[in-house]
């Protein structure tokens, strides 16, 4: 069969992205995306690198490989495919895409960093002494990143508001998203060494959507002085379709200028702020655009960051850019920032929303400019709030 | 042959600890120590399990298998073993026994603490009102866990002393060690479900000493406000050899008293203090002696916390009890602790000292009261400094 292309799918030539699929007759393998159609590639390509349930095994054969699959897939969907390594996207159901090593989220975005300032710490300076001298990031959870469509239960645990003596146990009060980019490593690097910028681009494989569900009002008294924890640890969303970091040369910007000068360590000598454009949606209304070229930091300054001091990375580790807030109320990508701590509700439906109620529904996706002209889509991210379990009231 | 246990051997038959070895005619497998030999276990009990570079899949099987196991190996070393499935401990190399899940470390000493915050906030009061609540912890990097024994590179970064207007990038001058206990969780838990206190015994398989490596001055700098990140992620080195958590009844004591009284999800029936000596050694001499009943928080209260929010547990994560000081000056688990930030030098040898310097070794080894009397070890966990590399100067 000739796999057809409408004119200005997000998911065309220059696009691409991996993703692992299963069907009814098949567990889950290595399949790449075209327009609404799926690629089987163990079959296709006679290799059994993507007869696995990740895209770990492929990943770690590294930057020359990946060019040389990416190659013999434009040629093969260009021309006749054998029908029975096609199907539709909409009769496979998609997988958590890679074995997740550690995971680790940034806060790279000034926009977020200062309201999050505002909004937790409001007799201080928004952004800390040290924000604009290196890219402030921690380790989550790597057990429970999920793919898109996932359901999440809504968490239970310690809050205490500001007014009450003591904290006390129960729902989470104050559910929120986090929308962000994150960032794959395909190839890892040794304990003792480090990642230069100039290597981002052959050490990151793709790029996935990432919602950072937080529970606000757990995070607020359990932060200090180490870190979110629980409040972000029960469940982080990722889209399911990889975007391979070649197909976001188009998309290539600087970042906004850095003031004071980076260390030399972080300095770069090919911009990689990325003109990614984002969209929230809740209930199936859109409330916010996120653009990810308003963020500080860019993915190559995070990976040197992440490893200078010598710690390992490995295939399959994935960091995030930390919630995209441009500087418009319109493009903040968290509801903390949207409704200013819940004080400020948006409407939402019919109704006027701050937090996330039980049955609602997030969705997060985004384009980027493509390779030719067009968009490549990224897919979204998708995720319903179940009631927390009758066990933990 | 027939294993000669000495007259009050760490290492007997109520002990037994796991581990995984490799000899120069076999790769890395699992096996049992007793006294001063290593037991192949896959070639012992004819069993695949055994066969594999980590303890994962036998964890796996759960806790009745485990009993099972202990029962057999008891049965087998007690009597004739066949000489080819037994190896001194001196002609075998250990490696890491687990593949590390998600890695957390906690915060549990109160001593610990409120030295730690006397020494970084010396305006505040020293523990954050959430302590006495809930076990503060926060994620590290799997992926830099490391076996006893791996030399530890002088990890590079940022730090900007009190008197500096901007940081600088070089080596860590305040590199320090945390004494811990880690525990290793044998049997995970759904996402969306939690871990209650009592499950806590069929679900963790055993306990290792962890060095929580600390890169004091970057960790300064780095951690406001969401945690340390590379002034920990450099390296965490773990002993070898996993005791069994039932090899530890003996050792059970109640946690000290906890005031307030927990939230009904921490509470215990049964208590999970464990009356454990570590002796923390630098180059060679005894500097610390942290003993681990002092610990406020249990381990069993530590898994219910990391659940309740409903995070998955799988099957190899390890979580980390914090460095373990008592009341005493000589109880005290991390070297920035026993010298007061670098201000009281210890005397080392011949020399006085603060930080660690390249080539000094730390060991720190454990005993606990063992079934019928005797004392149970936990072997070592060692490591040796190096230079920073050049290329990071």
């Amino acid at each position: 069969m000739k796999i057809e292309i409408p004119e200005g799918s997000p998911f065309g030539l220059v696009n691409l992205p991996y993703g692992v699929f299963s069907t009814r007759e098949s567990g889950p393998r290595v399949g790449v995306r075209v327009a609404d159609f799926v690629v089987d590639l163990a079959m296709a390509l006679g290799d059994e690198v993507f007869a696995r349930p990740s895209l770990n095994a492929f990943m770690a054969q590294g930057f020359d490989r990946w060019k040389e699959v990416r190659g013999r897939i434009t040629e093969l969907v260009s021309g006749e495919v054998p029908g029975e390594v096609v199907h539709a996207v909409a009769d496979v159901t998609p997988h958590l895409p890679i074995e997740v090593g550690d995971y680790v989220d940034f806060y790279a975005s000034e926009h977020h960093a200062s309201n999050l300032g505002r909004l937790f710490r409001p007799d201080s300076e928004p952004l800390m002494p040290n924000w604009k001298h290196l890219p402030v990031g921690y380790h989550g959870r790597a057990g429970t990143v999920v793919v898109s469509g996932t359901d999440i239960v809504r968490p239970c645990g310690q809050r205490k508001a500001a007014d009450e003596t003591a904290p006390t146990f129960g729902e989470c009060r104050r559910l929120d998203i986090e929308a962000e980019l994150g960032f794959v490593v395909g190839t890892g690097s040794p304990l003792g060494s480090s990642v230069s910028t100039a290597e981002f681009a052959r050490r990151v494989f793709g790029v996935v959507l990432v919602n950072d569900w937080s529970a606000r009002d757990i995070q607020a008294w359990e932060y200090v002085p180490l870190g979110p924890f629980l409040g972000k640890s029960f469940a982080t969303s990722i889209s399911p379709w990889v975007v391979p970091l070649v197909a976001l040369e188009a998309a290539r910007v600087p970042t906004p200028p850095q003031d004071p000068e980076p260390l030399p360590y972080l300095r770069e000598a090919e911009p990689w702020g990325l003109d990614i454009d984002l969209t929230v949606s809740w209930n199936g209304q859109d409330v916010s655009h996120p653009p990810y070229r308003e963020m500080y930091w860019s993915p190559a300054q995070m990976l040197a960051h992440m490893t200078v001091n010598g710690a390992a990375s490995r295939t399959g580790d994935l960091y995030a850019s930390g919630t995209i807030s441009g500087p418009e109320k319109d493009q903040r990508g968290a509801f903390i920032e949207l409704t200013w701590g819940g004080k400020e509700p948006i409407q939402v439906g019919d109704e006027e929303r701050t937090f996330l109620l039980d049955g609602d529904e997030v969705v997060i996706s985004a384009t980027a400019p493509g390779a030719g002209g067009g968009r490549i889509g990224f897919g979204e991210v998708r995720g319903r709030i179940l009631p927390a379990t009758e066990a933990k009231r």
